[in-house]
């Protein structure tokens, strides 16, 4: 795969400057390689995001009006070092406190964990809430085992809007925890994407396989099933999730009447052609069972490159988080004006 | 490649269905195959895009608020034939006019005229703006036979803002014909993307070569120059844009205290990583050269499936520009805030 791409080395660094030119003047770089937002107001408590590179638009892409103040930036595929994290949260800190809210990786949590107590040891209060919204990768009972993929965007499109309105850290914290509690994803991968540095692919899958519930850099998930049509495989998926409301006791189970946002990510060469395709079985099957679609999100926004592969994030929403929803954001990774398809002319 | 589908033959029928879904009660599935908003308020001067599909999300995904009202629609790679355009003409007539803003290709030109003589005998005044920003695809001499490529998304998207103001079909096409004349666009293509119905890439081209000016479905270009890095391809991208405001009779050239907007696109399978280096580098020459960088866009917002390949997209703003791009936007393809980046907190 040809990437343009300058020092392979340098690919983190590089997008992340990039990055900060995108949003041309509104965010700045701050330290080995966080990005943050230039007008934090005085007393905010803060949101910071954060992750691995190459994933692009997420995770530094979601820092934006209305959204996260600031993203500390690993390497490609690898978790921010403690003094990114650290570096970050001194940026972010308007001394009302700083959420720290991020995928449930392992290098990440013990990243982001070290980068708490180096805040702490300034006495900057900080949370942390982790995102585990890929019901394939663990069951309902081993939440801590399981991994953040695409449901991240909408949980920090929400948490964005917490935070703005926010008066506490508590508060941002209960917020993020129930859109958290609230999104469920399935994904499934078709073909890998590329290591920048070494071209190399992330996994290998056969020709007429897909992997279900297979993670953003191909980890294990469900297992693997045969290629198959988009109306075939999009009911097994939205199943899957659906199930997994039902399975858990922390939460309810979906029932006809509930008001779900629905977003169909693209890791990366799929087609938003393709997006639309499971879209349209999606609505089908959630208006079928009498859970009405209160909005929806589509396109490539949780990526690995190149990967080809496609996920089903369902997220209930309640009058809190419809709120926040309905609040307007602006990112490189996710914008959108206030109030939502068809409630706003 | 695989490809999450059902029938080969129905996916550009298939992919307006989830369009519509997409929208979520805001625009509606019309005649054979257009999507057209709901509340077009009576008196509109109406907005008309189109084009073939497969390219999402353009041209249809440029359907919304403040944006297009509506979009005839084309099989995959084809154009819109004329009585999909009439049908859409019909629908989002408010009786103050329609104007067909579409990319120049022989085609569609063919088609949209047919459609619009069928609107002609209805007594519905409709006039065409072509968009043609592809500097590669002709010289400013033969504007007539330059494509159009990513630089309609940002002018559709002023177009759409000025049809929400303008009094007359004379002033939205006058607004329409200014940021087509301001916007100029240079490509490259790396990898093709492949036909959904058959799976054969749409073009051919060296694992060690990209093609310099190459169309989006793989159209010749300048020609074909050995890969190489980011930082070195970037300026002889920009180079053209900048030559062609130099070149052209129609256009002042580029110079310093002008404002730009930039647009970085991917074809598909480029990663928004890439794009964001190439924007680094567009910022380091701008800045060089005194041009300011009036706001940015970037994403892969007009695509040819999991093609590889970056576009640099260029629009010089004036005053009247500056006030449509300021306007708030909602669609699949494109969505901002009212404003722009570092320009509104």
């Amino acid at each position: 795969m040809k990437k343009l791409i300058n020092d392979p080395l340098k690919v983190a660094d590089e997008l992340v400057e990039g990055l900060v030119d995108a949003y041309n003047g509104e965010c700045k770089f701050v330290g080995s390689r966080s990005i943050v937002k230039n007008d934090i107001p005085d007393g905010k408590v803060s949101l910071l995001v954060g992750g691995g590179s190459g994933h692009e638009p997420i995770y530094h892409g979601l820092v934006g009006r209305n959204l996260a103040d600031g993203a500390a930036c690993g390497d490609i595929f690898a978790a921010p070092p403690p003094n990114i994290v650290f570096e970050a949260t001194e940026e972010v800190n308007r001394g009302n406190g700083v959420l720290y809210l991020y995928g449930n990786y392992a290098g990440d949590v013990l990243n982001f964990d070290l980068g708490a107590e180096l805040s702490d040891d300034e006495d900057i209060d900080v949370r942390t809430v982790l995102i585990w919204d890929d019901v394939c990768s663990a069951p309902p009972t081993e939440k801590d085992k399981r991994r953040g993929i695409a449901g991240l965007v909408p949980i920090v499109k929400m948490a964005g809007a917490a935070s703005q309105v926010a008066t506490s850290l508590d508060e941002l914290e209960a917020a993020a925890r129930k859109a958290v509690l609230q999104t469920r994803s399935v994904g499934v991968s078709m073909s890998p994407g590329s290591i920048p540095a070494t071209g190399k692919p992330t996994f290998e899958i056969e020709e007429d396989q897909i992997g279900l519930g297979m993670g953003i850099h191909g980890e294990p998930g469900v297992g693997e099933i045969p290629m198959t049509t988009a109306d075939e495989l999009t009911p097994k998926m939205l199943d899957l999730v659906i199930e997994d409301f039902e399975k858990d006791d922390e939460v309810e189970p979906l029932t006809p009447g509930d008001d779900v946002l629905v977003f169909i990510n693209s890791l990366g060469a799929t087609t938003m052609m393709e997006c639309l395709i499971v879209l349209r079985k999606v609505k089908a099957e959630l208006t079928a069972k009498g859970i009405s679609i209160y909005d929806v999100m589509v396109g490539p926004l949780t990526t690995c490159q190149e990967m080809s592969g496609i996920s089903i994030s369902l997220t209930r929403m309640d009058d809190e988080l419809k709120r926040y929803w309905e609040m307007p954001c602006q990112s490189v990774c996710f914008s959108k004006m206030e109030g939502r398809y068809g409630g706003q002319k």
